[in-house]
């Protein structure tokens, strides 16, 4: 017998942080919430750094989930872009691990093919998948949205390993 | 009449975080302590960062420093080497700011114009100039040596800084 487990995904940026939370039991998946962390451009990187830990704190004790999941994208445009997203990166990566939480990363194409069946696909296409997956959803920004298909991304994930554990298992016994 | 003024400087790194702890007192300048925080390369990037949360924020409390300064150069060789620098840098900032300290950045050069006199130099030029500075210094790392010179560089900077604000407010009285 299953429980049901708490997913948090997140899509780490430091001017906008998108989390998504999802609850899975079995096949089932269901929406629990999502939204947005915001830094203010005008303060400084230390200040702004801060509110994204507040920030992540927040929505991890409201939530309280059971794992959490980060994209591991990154920036390729230029270095300056992409140390901005590596220090956001950093932190929506501790916090839920000194929340205790186990924390994996998905590569984006791994993301796009565990919702929307392939690699590839634009973020128009990974929002209809994510409103087909989860009907109840609402997210108030692309970044919450990309949150919400990493979560259920892990949820996919998590549920093929202890599957394949569980074959394993079976298999030695 | 000014009091003594602890700095505490990172040389951020995924893998070395170099730290140093100086005191400046006027134009007096004296070592404190320097050392390197490391995370193991075997453990998940959730687990390095944590670790490197926690040497932070034990540091911070055994030297108890007034104010932070961190590096803000970045490896521009690829995306992953900038994007791993970039995770510990975002440590490296929020764990000073989340203590309550002031954080400054420098580049790299100004680091060294400070330090050396001029904007270029090597690694021995900034080591050979730190233990002129600071002759009681010790330090296990190149890392260690260069978050001294960032801790010097801002002492010098903010001493600039108030002998600025003390003229512009002799100017106005």
């Amino acid at each position: 017998m299953e429980s049901a487990i708490r997913i948090i995904g997140f899509d780490p940026g430091l001017r906008f942080t998108g989390w998504g939370v999802v609850e899975t039991e079995g096949s089932k998946l269901t929406f629990i919430g999502a939204g947005t962390i915001k830094s203010d451009a005008k303060t400084d990187l230390a200040t702004r750094l801060c509110a994204l830990h507040d920030g992540l704190q927040t929505v991890i004790a409201d939530h309280d989930p059971d794992e959490a999941a980060v994209e591991s994208t990154f920036v390729n445009k230029d270095a300056t872009a992409t140390l901005k997203l590596g220090q956001a990166r950093g932190i929506a990566m501790l916090v839920p691990a000194l929340a205790g939480l186990p924390v994996a990363e998905y590569a984006p194409n791994a993301v796009k093919k565990s919702v929307i069946g392939v690699g590839h696909g634009d973020k128009k296409q990974i929002q209809l998948m994510v409103g087909m997956l989860l009907p109840k959803a609402k997210w108030d920004s692309d970044d919450a949205a990309d949150a919400l298909a990493i979560a259920i991304c892990h949820a996919h994930q998590r549920g093929n390993a202890a599957h394949r554990i569980a074959q394993a298992a079976a298999k030695r016994s």
